[in-house]
């Protein structure tokens, strides 16, 4: 058979057709595309591949610590008891038996739900992204804190939202100003809050806060979209209560297994009201059928068998002297002039720098000393704030890798500074 | 702790909390949802669920050809020799050993690219669900067949999509009224084409067919989406040249491991020019970063290892058989009235019955029989056709459950039109 190609649009090399012919693909593309990027996140963590650079700037669990030889078990387990059922597709809301798991699992915090008010995800990132397409028409509100989680931003600028957004500080988002802008006549679509360990800051809503966040949501008659990845990675203090539990009729709950099992299975969890579960299986079906039934029921597997809470007890333990590892290298190797909030969990810290450091300026320096970081302005809408932060993760690297990477980055930030 | 609920908005059952209001979902959702429903085959699954039930309704997959017992060997071979990378976060363009892989694989049926012209999926309906989002504005106007695959239509809806629709017959898509509907001024955002086994109507768009398609698609300057998951699962005559061959400046060519390997890993891939690949890892990073290394890892081990090659030869084998037991079936315990397309591969048969037969209100009397199958209507957009044809699946039942399944709707419809 002949091969019908113009000569001149294409060059056969090596048996491999070249397209040398761009038919102006930008062009067509739908208006919401305008607003859609590459994450900083990403891009930068294809720079820092290199294996003599010291990242700080993932947000990545630590794969030595993984549950591998617990993985393969499962693996095994549901392929020689449940082969046929595994490997087939599988109904959108998520594997039954897990989605009932989690019910559980969450009541002990207070989140008191049925397994019909759980959709499983393809990571958090997914509800993200299911919950931008009901809720955002294009220029719609969406109230966050300033910094806030940057794949969200990614998520929902495809829906060509605009965002209005209050600061927060060592207790979490201003509610006074949050209220501020209620008062002045901002209409969110919802109220998007990361309470515990917040990516990037670092810092928990406070108790109080809550309760008047709660209250503020009754009066505007608001929306409230808690992301809680890093909930159980708490390591020191009590867990506050989460906002789900105080407003259960108004909250849409998203957590995950990325950061307490594994990230590369990509599954996530919605709780919700049954109503609007329902609109986000509709979504969800659209976008995806289903989220993986093979990889559902390994997991599913693995938290019957108790060694999901055995595994998160051993995280906590493993991040928290990470954690330390950084705070006191931190202490030790930078200048004075450096503010930064003791995180009770997570795996963040967010340091602040005098003004004299532009942390996107900063970054070619670093790196240059074979460190990296994310630069603190990937976390603001509208990249207008940030320029003197920046995140570093700490869960990643073990205490000797933690130790080295700051002391690279104090030498470079004395030079700078002085 | 005390819980902050109303009392006229909970009730406690059980250790329940049950939500009784409704704070209103449908009202605050954005205008695109208006377009967003269930799918009608997803429904139906749930209601055909009950064991006694044949269904050809599904596009399922015959679970007891599974290779489950390779899969598990795969499973242990990564997890004990990558373990540590198989479980963390990767790139969103995919596993890239599994797009070297599938850009040799698809040389064989004279697609020529690169790895980099790969995009890994989770399943095509992602990959439908992101071609939506980069192309269609509210209204724009996308031209498919009539029928045509209900998935794409519930993906594209989500984006307020218009559909201009032209007839099939046994040689598919109606080139002919192609040309009319662009010559009368319709100016589609992109053609949505099915050319191996269509999915709902079992035809193969004929050689001197794709050729025309793509003579009108340069001259009109018209993006195809060719989207292929049945094409190696040809049971008799020989492979047609693929669209993307034919214009790869042009066209996105989507495939799948769901029909060839197994449904439950969600793993398929697009493969189109570069610069539009950009653009869609853009989308997916935003839809959920990066599809599950895990399940690319396993799937990548049973590819180089020759399994998927030897397991596709079994299969068209096997439906082969299946799809003759259905034909025999037909031919001997239906009415001669009804029509129907042989088709040279794929899942599906599409019967046309004689207008007294409504398939929407037949299903209430072939489910009473304990026989279920996809009525017409669900793969017209707008709902205005296929009133007297339904969709049935050969590939999940053995030739027994065939003929007894065909038996009883043979009687039901006998009766019918009596």
């Amino acid at each position: 058979m002949e091969m019908c190609i113009r000569e001149n649009m294409t060059i056969e090399k090596e048996g491999i057709i070249m397209q040398v012919e761009n038919i102006g693909w930008d062009s067509r593309l739908a208006e919401r595309t305008a607003g859609m990027r590459s994450s900083v996140i990403r891009e930068l963590l294809k720079l820092t591949m290199e294996p003599d650079i010291i990242s700080f700037a993932g947000g990545l669990p630590a794969p030595d610590f993984f549950p591998i030889r617990e993985f393969n078990e499962a693996c095994q387990h549901v392929l020689q008891t449940q082969g046929e059922v595994a490997l087939q597709y599988s109904p959108t809301e998520g594997f039954q038996p897990l989605r009932i798991f989690l019910a559980e699992m969450m009541s002990k915090y207070g989140i008191h739900v049925e397994p019909e008010n759980i959709l499983m995800t393809n990571g958090s990132q997914q509800a993200l992204d299911l919950i931008g397409k009901l809720f955002i028409d294009r220029d719609d509100c969406v109230l966050c804190s300033r910094p806030t989680y940057l794949g969200a931003l990614q998520a929902w600028n495809a829906y060509e939202a605009s965002y209005c957004s209050v600061p927060l500080d060592d207790d979490g988002m201003h509610i006074d100003q949050l209220e501020k802008e209620l008062e002045a006549g901002t209409k969110p679509v919802f109220v998007y809050v990361l309470p515990n360990f917040h990516n990037p800051a670092g810092t928990t809503l406070s108790e109080e806060r809550r309760q008047r966040l709660v209250e503020l949501a009754r009066k505007y008659d608001l929306v409230l979209v808690e992301d809680d990845p890093y909930g159980e990675l708490r390591y020191e203090g009590e867990y506050l209560t989460p906002i789900f539990r105080l407003a259960p009729e108004r909250t849409i709950y998203l957590s995950t297994f990325s950061k307490t099992l594994a990230p590369g299975i990509r599954l996530a969890w919605i709780t919700a009201p049954k109503p609007l579960i329902a609109r986000l299986v509709q979504a969800k079906q659209g976008a995806d059928l289903h989220t993986g039934t093979f990889v559902q029921m390994v997991t599913n597997d693995i938290c019957q068998r108790g060694i999901l809470r055995q595994h998160v007890k051993r995280l906590r333990v493993g991040y928290h002297t990470r954690r330390d590892a950084m705070l006191d290298a931190i202490a030790e190797h930078w200048p004075e002039e450096v503010k930064y909030t003791r995180p009770a969990g997570g795996l963040f810290l967010w340091p602040r720098f005098p003004e004299k450091i532009d942390t996107r300026d900063f970054l070619e320096i670093a790196v240059a000393q074979k460190v990296a970081y994310v630069p603190g302005f990937a976390f603001y809408p509208g990249e207008d704030g940030g320029r003197h932060a920046m995140r570093l993760n700490f869960s990643h690297s073990n205490e000797e890798t933690i130790n080295e990477g700051i002391h690279r980055m104090g030498v470079a930030l004395k030079h700078a500074l002085s």
